[in-house]
């Protein structure tokens, strides 16, 4: 029997609710499927930096290093810390464990409401590869004179032939295999997302990497679409895209709108893979952790529970995957449970519940 | 009788189309109110540097400095031009006459029809000011060993005090202008377009002078929002907005966005302002030059026309600027006249032409 070691950081604000959901899934496919995990919980984030000064210990990567794969709530409130420190958490993983592929996919479950009208199951089924570890967050920069008439500060972003080209081969390479499994309402495309006519050497330099990866896919179709029109391409004609590869600060922007194409931000999940798996990837719903929901149990755990289903399909554990997304899309076309972000009054339990009732019941 | 002296630059693509019919109207209101135009036409862009060898002459700037203002149809065309060099002429305008200001209202005249579900003429109505001269669009940077395995590239953002803080005050002063004239859904607000929990030299710099410049405006409100959370709001809850401070690529990305609110990039005008009128203003459409609808006649002349509308607001021509707005809203409302973008086959000109009789019509 495959045993898995998860380390689990529940987080801030609602994280530990939504992450006790995933849990529970995770334990109840482990079981029906025949393989073991093992969780380690660490309770790292803003309470942790009031009593310690810091969001996590100095050896948080050696710690975490031998995990076959990092589970996370949410981090952040800034009502105890500011934001640029405490996901300074999230940045550090990402980075040190060169969690260079964060993959967002961008689909629109049946019978899910949203407020964009060309949204359906049908038109929104996509992926956004989004560069992990470098670019726009690279923390390159400084300040001038502060406080003085004459500051200023520069920030810099960094890229690299080998951040670009590496995270572009991984879009390359799924939107292969997404033709190849006939995957999505757009097959075999992948969509550079630049800024190049005003970003006149990070993004001149990208799509040039781009056109250099691209020639290597001679099966893949591409297109290049600016940053900008990308945002109303999006609210427009979704079914256009297949994959789209970003940068770090654009794929952030880009799956935040996305979010609202799969019904808000209770349905959007992300991993931060590092593909060699030389280091553990790190597993997340998108969402921030709602400080002032903490407690409360009305956050919708669905987009953690999609966490939960790319952390094992990271781990090769597909068929447990598929069941969590047939016991999902059950639930939610069902219509019977909503959380609040859906317009209803279940509970994150509740919602948790159904689906690993549904799960269970499944074959 | 004041005379106001235009330099008009149609530009690339449908640039020329749709500048013609805004000229139309501007000739119509200046002598329906009593004011003089006088135009010069420019022939720089695309085609001007295939015979030249660049975009527009080295003196550009000193031959359209003594104007009271610029109309620029668009600028741009691909096929002939890389867009990082071609759009240098945009640049060099807004930097060299230090048109600090893009100001870009969003607003859905009535009777248009957006892929937004929560995007109605009473919610939507709000405006961006974008910075316009540094930022992100500094082109500070360069390109390490290019050519080589360790190749790559820097792009450095330059934030500063004057800049971000000169650009604040305009929002905090519009805010507080369309709170006295009871504008808007939302009154009297500056929201903060932000990225400081991942920018942690440049959006962390930019927030301390917001909060410093906000506490000269104790009457307007202001709330902070991270540019990924916006381009959410924007399409979930367009009515929160009432004046959005943004940086210069921010502002870029979520105008476009904007634009999808207000039914399309059809109806989005831009102004490039110097506010005290030290140099030229600019007005333009936000919408590229689409080089493939090129002569075909077809391209929606709204966008233009507001930009005229916008013009004759900064000149102080406010009742030819009025005459402009009722007149557009009087012909969208009425659903008659449609172009290719609003689902109907009327022309670039059949669109201006009912525009220029309803404003003639009118009093
Ligand atoms: C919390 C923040 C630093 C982070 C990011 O910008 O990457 C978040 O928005 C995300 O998308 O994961
Ligand atoms: C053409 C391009 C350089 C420009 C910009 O990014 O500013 C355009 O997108 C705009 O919004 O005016």
């Amino acid at each position: 029997m495959n045993t898995y070691d998860v380390a689990v950081i529940p987080g801030d604000g609602v994280g530990r609710e939504v992450a006790d959901e995933g849990l529970k899934i995770l334990d109840a496919v482990a079981d029906k499927f025949g393989f073991g995990v093992k969780t380690v919980n660490y309770d790292w984030g803003c309470n942790y930096y009031l009593k310690h000064g810091a969001m996590n210990p100095a050896d948080m990567l050696v710690t975490l290093k031998d995990f076959d794969a990092i589970f996370l709530g949410c981090i952040g409130d800034a009502g105890k810390v500011p934001d640029h420190v405490s996901l300074s958490l999230l940045l550090e993983i990402r980075k040190g464990f060169d969690q260079y592929v964060n993959l967002r996919p961008i689909r629109l479950y049946p019978g899910i409401q949203t407020p964009v009208r060309t949204a359906t199951s049908q038109s929104v089924d996509f992926v956004v590869v989004r560069e992990n570890t470098e670019g726009e967050y690279s923390r390159v920069g400084g300040f001038f004179k502060s406080d003085t008439p004459d500051a200023f500060a520069l920030q810099t972003g960094v890229f690299t032939r080998k951040g670009c080209s590496r995270v572009m081969d991984y879009a390359f390479q799924l939107a292969r295999e997404r033709k190849m499994l006939g995957v999505g309402q757009t097959v075999g495309r992948v969509t550079n997302c630049s800024k190049s006519n005003a970003l006149n050497y990070s993004m001149v330099f990208w799509d040039k990497i781009f056109d250099q990866v691209s020639a290597g896919y001679p099966d893949v179709t591409t297109d290049t679409a600016l940053v900008d029109a990308i945002t109303m391409w999006f609210v427009k004609n979704p079914e256009h895209f297949d994959v789209i590869v970003a940068s770090n600060l654009f794929g952030d922007i880009i799956t935040d709108l996305g979010a609202m194409l799969q019904g808000g931000m209770g349905f959007a999940a992300g991993a931060n893979l590092n593909p060699e798996k030389q280091f553990p990837s790190m597993f997340e719903p998108i969402h921030g952790s709602a400080p002032k929901y903490a407690g409360k149990g009305i956050a919708n755990p669905v987009a953690t529970i999609e966490s939960v289903r790319m952390m094992l399909e990271h781990l090769g554990e597909l068929h447990a995957a598929q069941a969590i997304e047939k016991a999902i899309a059950q639930v939610l076309s069902g219509g019977e449970i909503k959380t609040k972000d859906m317009g209803g009054t279940h509970s994150t339990e509740q919602m948790g519940e159904a689906i690993l009732g549904t799960l269970m019941a499944g074959n």
